[in-house]
């Protein structure tokens, strides 16, 4: 497998953000490989499908796509095919964000169809039993992400603690390897650290990093942040 | 406006083909590039999200998406911006391909959103009274697709012609200025002439440029019928 | 054609309301009944789908349907049949609610099932030019509604009075015969009394009937602003 | 918790046949509510929305809606509220059938508010690391159906019994307690008593008996396989 599964992981979803589009999206996954080459840390970022080729010959940290269709080659008009994303550079894809919620058939499909291709899975769930639904689906990342606290600035580890720790449970108690994320509200260094505290394995983020005023300051934050937690 | 607008106008759907994916989209791409500049046809293509920054550094015939959302930029996630396609080089979007059906008020969004951005829309209608409907959204382009013939190689020029007339007049009771092509089951050259000559001002075509064993030649057998029945 | 199809006509959408639920949409069918014999004015519920027959069977006004599903009989589940709530007692359907919004094929698939099977369709619409579309498709009814007003209080027919005139002006320019109404935020006689000033035929109307106090009350105070309206 | 749940079970989904409509549907539930005081068999039936009252009030045998919403009463227009369909005399509902799919984070949420409300859930799940992912959700029961022989007469007991096998292995890993149904190709006796002898608890049948000639004879058929296999 391939070594950016190494945790902890911090993975930076550029959405459909202003500050991330086009020219935007290089400049910010620049500044994220610098801050995995100066501390070491494992950042992967998740810009537009546009993007994803622009962005994945400008820098070598993992890029990952945020949704692939249910769909082999073929007859489908304006959906996303795995083997485009990934010939443009995508090692593998978020699946089932909050923003683009699927259906249960389709997000094993999704798994078998990137697991087939030797893409990684992020796949988010909004709560602890559905992340334990997803867990039997046996994708390579869990993203436990409370919707309503995305893009608030609160950290789900810290506004629900109980969230995050119960999802663990559920989960291993169906899947020992499957790496488990936490997301929504992260945006600062100590809200990483408690996220790694609590027993995850890194952390999805968004507007934390994409909409901050020096995005490079606050992901060295936050990457110095899981560092130290992993030395202590 | 932009002069790919004029007429007739070839549009060719790159869909999630194997064969127009990734390295194989660029070469289609320059082959419709070819013909274009050879037969002085107006040809434009439309590859996947991933692939539209490559094709557009690659040609200059008109690039289109095959879909964007009704979206400003913002907390979206695995959607696809406006913005994003028009940096990557994208001139315009289809939208509400029969494979990718959209909610009525999603069409007039999206219209809005790419007329703002001075981007066309090619939106699709399955038929005649659709058709009319989207013509009342004062689309730039409307391609009249029935569904049922999609893929299957019999031209709804001669299979449906009918669809076709019908669709013309609806139309252009309401809307005068926007261009009509047909699609679906379009092969062969004769095909393209018989759409021309039922009133349409071009072709939208798939399967039979992208599987053909020789696109360039389909391509400019497509062509030469659009020009000899503009000279006639 | 039948003769619920008089204007004025309001139209009570019972949405899935705690109040107009069950036992309590039979007692809120027998207010409209009763409001629409004493002021002889057409009035209309739209209960929801478990609710069609006992409300139907209870009542003599016309009794529609939230939403019907472009389907024939067959091999569909958890849908709604027209022929299903036909038969539970439906003379129409609303289509397109903003809380429903369909793809525009399907709109225009669900107009031709009601009209093949002697059912009135009422389809909402969200702004001026949506509604034109909606106007070249041929229901028998539209209803204009800008989503952001609807459960507010806040009259469209005071708040964005262009909104309803530009959306007649639209319409009629393809379709004479569509009744147009118009709904959100209407909650007093005032109101009702406005949107027919404006040119509408009536109002759709739900959170302001079914969630006042004494629906009956607001109710007569609607159809007396309505019949005084006709009378000037 | 009620006694229908007992097992052997046998239910019968509707879905929008012709011959399970209004009267004929209400016709088609005395059938089975028949055969289930004959035998002594556990038989429900799952008809449209707007027929869920009649029939409830025409049988004694388990009544289920096809579909739920994941919403609680308020303002919704279209959808299918809990309430309703338990006041109109559902007792469960089927959940993410394979004609009816729905997003994970919505069937957790509808199995929340069925079971809040005492009703039970019949999720169906299309293959076994699906049923997997639904059995972490803890609904009352499972149904796997393998899409592809829906309405085949191709019993997936017979076709595909490493899908059974593999379900219940998967689904009891997981959860204990929740019944294993299958369907899909459902149309003799000895397809139930397969279905049985692979460890399942009972059937999931639709076309093979609303479709039958004499559907009292074809589920007596079934009832008396599911009761021999028992007392085996």
């Amino acid at each position: 497998m391939t070594n950016w599964l190494q945790t902890p992981l911090i993975v930076v979803n550029f959405k459909t953000y202003f500050e991330a589009t086009g020219k935007k999206a290089i400049a910010l996954a620049r500044a994220a490989e610098t801050v995995s080459m100066e501390t070491h840390t494992s950042i992967g970022v998740a810009p537009q499908f546009a993007d994803i080729a622009a962005v994945a010959k400008s820098v070598s940290i993992p890029v990952f796509a945020q949704h692939i269709d249910p769909i082999d080659p073929g007859s489908h008009t304006g959906q996303v095919l795995a083997d485009a994303v990934k010939e443009a550079g995508a090692v593998g894809t978020l699946v089932n964000h909050s923003e683009r919620q699927l259906r249960l058939t389709d997000i094993s499909a999704i798994i078998k169809i990137a697991s087939g291709k030797g893409m990684a899975t992020i796949v988010c769930a909004n709560n602890p039993e559905t992340s334990a639904a997803v867990a039997a689906l046996d994708p390579g990342v869990i993203a436990i992400e409370p919707p309503e606290l995305i893009g608030t600035g609160i950290p789900v580890s810290k506004a629900q603690p109980e969230v995050v720790t119960d999802t663990i449970k559920l989960v291993r108690e169906i899947n020992e390897k499957t790496i488990i994320l936490c997301g929504a509200g992260i945006s600062r260094g100590e809200d990483v650290k408690a996220a790694l505290k609590l027993g995850t394995e890194g952390v999805l983020v968004a507007s934390g990093i994409v909409k901050a005023e020096d995005p490079y300051a606050i992901l060295r934050e936050f990457a110095e942040a899981a560092e130290n937690k992993e030395k202590q």
